[in-house]
């Protein structure tokens, strides 16, 4: 998230939006030829007021807050959650529902805040179960890297638009991109698709050259004008690349934003010692963002944790891709901030059960005992207020904490796939799927409710989607 | 699946069945209290008959047989299959519609068969979510052992036709229930809810005692009439359990029916010697199913190829509790028949592509190579029609073959998590969720048609299930 600013940046897109009126309703979800009418304006509407929410006497709310309830999750029986103004107004007993509050009776549900998906690379929707007897560098030679090429901005506005929308229907309130290197309206459509879904996100942008200037750009007219968007720069740490490095850590530090890296993804790559070159280039702390980093050394784990790097641990892609298995207990043991990513397209599906069942399970299974770093209610953090540590926004998301932006989850227990009530707090890592997310909330803004995306036509966003892949296949 | 008896024994459920008319098409979810009026009726009457059912111009059939299509999958591009008097009468392209038959429109959806889960306890979810911080014996003392023993036959009803709900819309099709020791009610009960349920199941019952006669009896009386239930014999392989396992091995060859066992799923199994007992009473063969094994030597691995015992591998329940890495790659080097397991509680979700996606994350990620043993046709295989070898029903399910009986799924693809086409095959295993199998056939009869199970009140089976834990919570 941006700060706001103090002057209206004409003719930027929040510039633009003060004079729409109308079109502040319009339909989330619009066509892929026809330039997208801006529509993360009703965000906006949304974040400067709209009517209150009252979700009433939800039978579980695990705040993340240990202050606010029992337990590491601050958990709370039969509460209300007053969201108002976008943001939590109230969590407790018995809440009043301020006039023209819309109520949601929430008996038999659980409410949590939602999932902050560290890492994604949401283009690569395109290459759904693909190359999938690839490690990873056969996969980018088989997949990514001729797939890519392909991209018109219609084809990666419908893909950015179709993987993010299935990540909020998952329950992803926040999510970083990291995005490799495209061309300006490419970086144009891919944050217009991602603006236009009402996702909290962060650009990760990978410098075409060293080029501050046009960094800079991207960041104050594209990403900026998004009141839910934010930046990072994004790079690939190696000593044949350090000289890139530096310069991509010197513009972060310029921007104010984090370095964003994928470190020791594979065996391989201690060759490469990216965690060497991001300590010499003065990158280790708290605006470094690792992703992977499953081969870490004793040595690299202790540098890590000392100077308060952050990670992404991305276990379902790890495991397609043959990776390896991160330390996460030796990190967990160290107090490392991690949180929890996705991937894009080495994950293929957007299931943040899974990905937090098998944090737990990989660590089990590697190790045998099950009194391992991270357990049930180690998972639900580092899916949510972990997630927000990670990338510095643990003051505005990642708990139901009065003041904090309203992101936040309705799960129905009511499935077969769920149901007999037994451990709750189990059952939504162990049994919980997608389907179960009844509503999603983000800045107070309902994308998801009763089960569908609000305002989108799902099957149209899958039909352009299909049409765009046609077309890439039959070039 | 048993042969059907050549004389009418009365009073079993077959021999009242024939005199039952209107209620052979009553709605096959009934009340728990009041004993259901034997809802398999109807899957008889599509035994004998029932209008032959066409799927039309399905975009891709993996057929599972090598002979009927391309590759290792026998796929097939804008094929028909033909379902008459419950099997697969036709898979090819442009077949005709005999008189009568029910058109399905298949065009944009995948056709598969359906799943063969090698190895469940489906009572066990009663425990949900429960236990997260143990490993199995640390799950078997808080957990399973203390709640087993509060069930009553109305909350066993609701939990086991729930879980095998959750199982049919998932695309399971075939069953293999392990089932501990219960009373003679309960076990009524249990084969009552499976047969409810329209699932093809085996029933792996474990004797009470080395009881023949009651074994025989709940085999005879309560599965046999049951057109598409089958029997086992349920073990324990164990050094102190030895003659138990004896009386058992020589049941199963009385019954002429399979012995399941577990073996080898903590590491402190070892001094079971399980593999030893189970070769020094001369049970290793084709005849003898192994759950999880995960702690295998050499030489046991060895030994099992060559007396082609047959195995479950149940990788998510693997992770949950601790249980370590199965040598999949391994044993699928030597061509040992491996077929997938949920695993019951300890899977605590029943999502066969999860299950197919972790069997081949785990070995890429123990090993960090991509190439290992199974790949995507590897599972595919593993989850169809590799389970019904391990099981000795290859001759009548696991492929799309004519004149095998006609369980298979209905894929739609036309989804935010699934789509857009790139690799459909690969799409299947890592991006596919029950959610997206629109339609479930066990022996030709549709359990789930449209994205719903046919003739269920699904919110009644939750709330059935919801009502029966509460009164064992307050019990």
């Amino acid at each position: 998230m941006q700060p706001t600013p103090t002057a209206s940046p004409a003719p930027t897109r929040r510039g633009l939006l003060a004079g729409l009126g109308v079109a502040a309703v319009a339909p989330l979800v619009l066509g892929t030829t026809r330039r997208p009418a801006l529509p993360h304006q009703s965000a906006v509407a949304q974040a400067t007021g709209g009517p209150a929410v009252l979700l009433r006497r939800a039978s579980l709310v695990l705040t993340m807050d240990p202050a606010l309830g029992n337990g590491p999750l601050g958990a709370l029986q039969d509460a209300d959650v007053l969201v108002r103004g976008g943001a939590i107004a109230a969590v407790g007993p018995a809440l009043a529902a301020p006039p023209g509050a819309r109520v949601l009776e929430s008996s038999g549900k659980l409410v949590m805040p939602g999932f902050v998906d560290t890492h994604n690379h949401l283009w690569q929707a395109m290459i759904r179960g693909g190359c999938t007897d690839r490690d990873l560098f056969g996969w980018f030679r088989s997949c990514t890297d001729p797939q890519r090429g392909l991209l018109t901005p219609g084809a990666l506005h419908s893909f950015v638009r179709l993987a993010a929308l299935d990540a909020v229907q998952s329950g992803v309130t926040t999510l970083v991109d990291w995005v490799d290197i495209f061309s300006y309206d490419l970086v144009e459509t891919y944050v217009r698709a991602l603006a236009g879904t009402g996702l909290r996100f962060t650009y990760a942008m990978y410098p075409p050259a060293p080029d501050g200037a046009l960094v800079a750009k991207v960041k104050k007219e594209l990403v900026d004008p998004v009141p839910l968007g934010s930046f990072q720069i994004a790079t690939h740490a190696a000593r044949a690349a350090r000289s890139d490095n530096l310069a991509h850590w010197e513009l972060a530090q310029d921007l104010g934003v984090m370095l964003n890296s994928h470190v020791l993804e594979r065996p391989e790559m201690r060759a490469d010692d990216p965690v060497g070159v991001l300590d010499g280039i003065g990158a280790l702390g708290p605006r470094l963002l690792m992703n992977h980093a499953v081969h870490l050394t004793d040595a690299e784990i202790a540098a890590v944790a000392e100077h308060d790097v952050r990670l992404a641990h991305c276990p379902l892609s790890n495991m397609r891709l043959a990776s390896g298995i991160m330390r996460l207990s030796d990190l967990g043991r160290r107090g490392v901030k991690v949180g929890l990513g996705l991937d894009g397209g080495t994950n293929d599906t957007s299931d943040f059960h899974a990905l937090m069942k098998t944090a737990i399970g990989l660590q089990r299974a590697r190790t045998t005992e099950a009194g391992v770093f991270p357990q049930v209610h180690d998972v639900l953090r580092m899916a949510t207020l972990g997630g927000a540590e990670v990338l510095g926004l643990a003051d505005q998301v990642g708990s139901l904490t009065p003041g904090k932006r309203a992101d936040l989850l309705v799960i129905d227990p009511a499935a077969l796939n769920f149901a007999p009530r037994f451990d709750w707090t189990g059952q939504i890592v162990f049994n919980g799927r997608p389907e179960n997310i009844e509503a999603v909330f983000v800045d107070g803004r309902p994308l998801k409710l009763g089960g569908r995306l609000v305002d989108v036509d799902t099957a149209r966003v899958v039909r352009e989607a299909e049409a765009e892949a046609a077309r890439l296949r039959s070039a």
